[in-house]
């Protein structure tokens, strides 16, 4: 059903990882797996959850970086675009045919500025801002481009990061952006990242109920000023359902549902609601020391959020990595040499952007192999 | 003095994030910098000391996977070959034109050891074994490709990860080498990882002692059974001093030395011997919430080693890493929007192969943008 988009004249094992029609065990390692089964059911899952609030889903392509998936999420799975959160992903994204984002970021560089705003020809692009200061930047750019931005008022709703504060300062910075040439106020970004990793439901429940308060209260006063806010943005994988029972928020930014990670794992528990469909497949190179070691390290899985977990072999448990390798811990001492391993990343995002390739397998073979477009994409 | 030798028809900002000639404040940011000044003073320190100890330098590529480098360190910087962890990263580096290249690692995958052994028909491959069931493997590659293929033995002399037992076992190993058609005995590799990053002098010193007696009752067996280790390989940037000195390693396999880190940096102190030559510079894209953000992320740092550190900005500290965000502790409030901030990365290798480009720079000048060659080379 998913089809091959892109291969052409690739070298098994040097360009490319794996060709369509390999057996899994072909495929060369490491190498980024994705169960596409899962991967279509996890899509599904979230379509039908979205359908059935009656909110958006603005499905957030920084996960995957992948043009193949923002097509599925948007032709299959109840998107009605993308979020990026970089300009040369978008720029990665609008190349590939994508032509509805939001750069669900701050733009303050001037180059930068021009490069979103000519993209913008292309697609519609929609950006934040935090600071009455980058209106004019960004009324600049977009007359030189001669173009329309829309434009988010991001708010501190608790993560800290960025953000102005929500109420009168939000309302003032909507109405600044009402008012400038080129821009168009198209409404709120309010996203709690932190949140989504809080330890337990009722601290995550918690942290959206303060930041559901704050978000109302800011659009019922840029409202109460005489503006729509068309899009009320964020939530996450961690949280989305708080989002979208809230009434407030109308476009939700789930990124990590469609592969799932042992750290989303860890903290919403076995229940969450999707499966896990990304694995980096690894070999065991030696087993000299006494102790299983596979070819699959630092520079094939991020370790930000923990280590990767072993998925399906019992008793098997990775122990560390270092540069090029995974020391693992088998002490029923069952692994071979050259016998494949699946790790589930402890963070999908920063893994994806480790590879060039997505392995698609169905079973155990290789179905499709699909580019990370905007890998490596992070200015 | 440094040519850029590979850009072509790049557009700055989408393909590449700089263009020789340009000043630093034009870079697209996040970027992969190199204080050219700096990396050629690291070279000739490194440079001088091989040759003062005489010892030969094979230095290791996995720290930053360029060619460029990979041919300064070979034609003004006293190595002998370069070192590369993956077979992948080998044949960019052949395709690339350097032709002296140990894989210091152990190859079992028999597609990628007929990958190794084709290689050897362009080059001198150099690779490890560190169990007897792969003689049989490595020998019939060679023999497929026509090729002699160079094996050194591996043994763990302290790290615990690959490599055989030292000693008897170790020697039986070479003499099985030494008998396989199409294969070479070439000698030892001894590389103590965990010795690098160990927390005093004195543990490290302590470390390599011990590997040392090890080395040195394995290379003795070995010449006792009539055969030859012309290399004797290890050491790494925090211990090649100790290895050096000790009479029995003849090559030193140091990759770090040429950029430095922050964590080595903690590790050894003000007095390492090497400069700060690499950078992930950085743009502050929020003040919002009262904390400076810049747009530098996990996805453009490697956090495995730790945070990043600040480059000449006193009182200035990186105080977490999200996706696409660095949150700055400034308690003097000085930081500006747009402002460029220089970050020394904690973990080198896995930060470098975050990026497509090295951005070269003498002064305020971009002088050159070298391809990170073998980037996402890890199969």
């Amino acid at each position: 059903m998913i089809q091959d988009l892109s291969l052409r004249d690739a070298e098994p094992g040097f360009d490319v990882p794996a060709l369509p029609g390999m057996a899994l065990h072909e495929v060369q390692t490491p190498a980024l797996l994705i169960d596409l089964d899962a991967l279509e059911r996890n899509l599904e899952r979230m379509r039908r959850f979205v359908t059935e609030r009656g909110v958006r889903l603005r499905a957030h392509a920084k996960t995957h970086k992948s043009a193949d998936i923002a097509r599925l999420q948007m032709e299959r799975g109840g998107a009605c675009g993308i979020c990026c959160q970089k300009v040369s992903e978008a720029e990665a994204m609008v190349r590939a045919g994508i032509t509805d984002i939001l750069v669900a970021n701050e733009v303050r560089d001037p180059a930068k500025l021009d490069r979103l705003a000519r993209l913008a020809k292309r697609a519609r692009i929609i950006v934040c801002a935090d600071d009455p200061e980058a209106v004019a930047d960004l009324s600049s750019a977009a007359r030189g481009a001669g173009v329309t931005l829309e434009v988010l008022v991001e708010i501190d709703c608790g993560a800290g990061r960025c953000g102005i504060a929500p109420g009168l300062p939000a309302r003032d910075l909507a109405l600044a952006i009402a008012a400038a040439p080129g821009l168009r106020f198209a409404g709120i970004q309010a996203y709690h990242g932190r949140a989504q990793h809080l330890a337990t439901e009722a601290e995550r429940r918690c942290a959206i109920v303060s930041a559901e308060a704050l978000t109302r209260q800011t659009v019922e006063m840029i409202a109460a000023a005489g503006l729509t806010c068309e899009i009320v943005g964020g939530a996450g994988t961690g949280t989305y359902r708080h989002e979208a029972a809230s009434g407030v928020w109308n476009e939700l930014q789930c990124g990590s549902y469609i592969f799932m990670d042992a750290d989303y794992r860890r903290v919403l528990g076995p229940d969450a609601g999707f499966e896990h469909a990304l694995f980096v497949l690894t070999s065991v190179m030696s087993l000299a020391s006494g102790r299983a070691v596979t070819d699959a390290g630092l520079k094939a899985l991020a370790v930000d959020s923990g280590l990767p977990a072993v998925h399906s072999l019992d008793g098997v448990s990775c122990k560390g990595l270092s540069d090029e390798h995974c020391q693992l811990d088998d002490p029923l001492g069952r692994l071979r040499i050259s016998q494949r391993l699946q790790l589930i990343p402890g963070h999908c995002d920063p893994t994806c952007n480790l590879y060039d390739w997505y392995v698609g397998i169905r079973g155990d073979r290789v179905e499709t192999v699909w580019p990370v477009t905007a890998r490596g994409k992070l200015y």
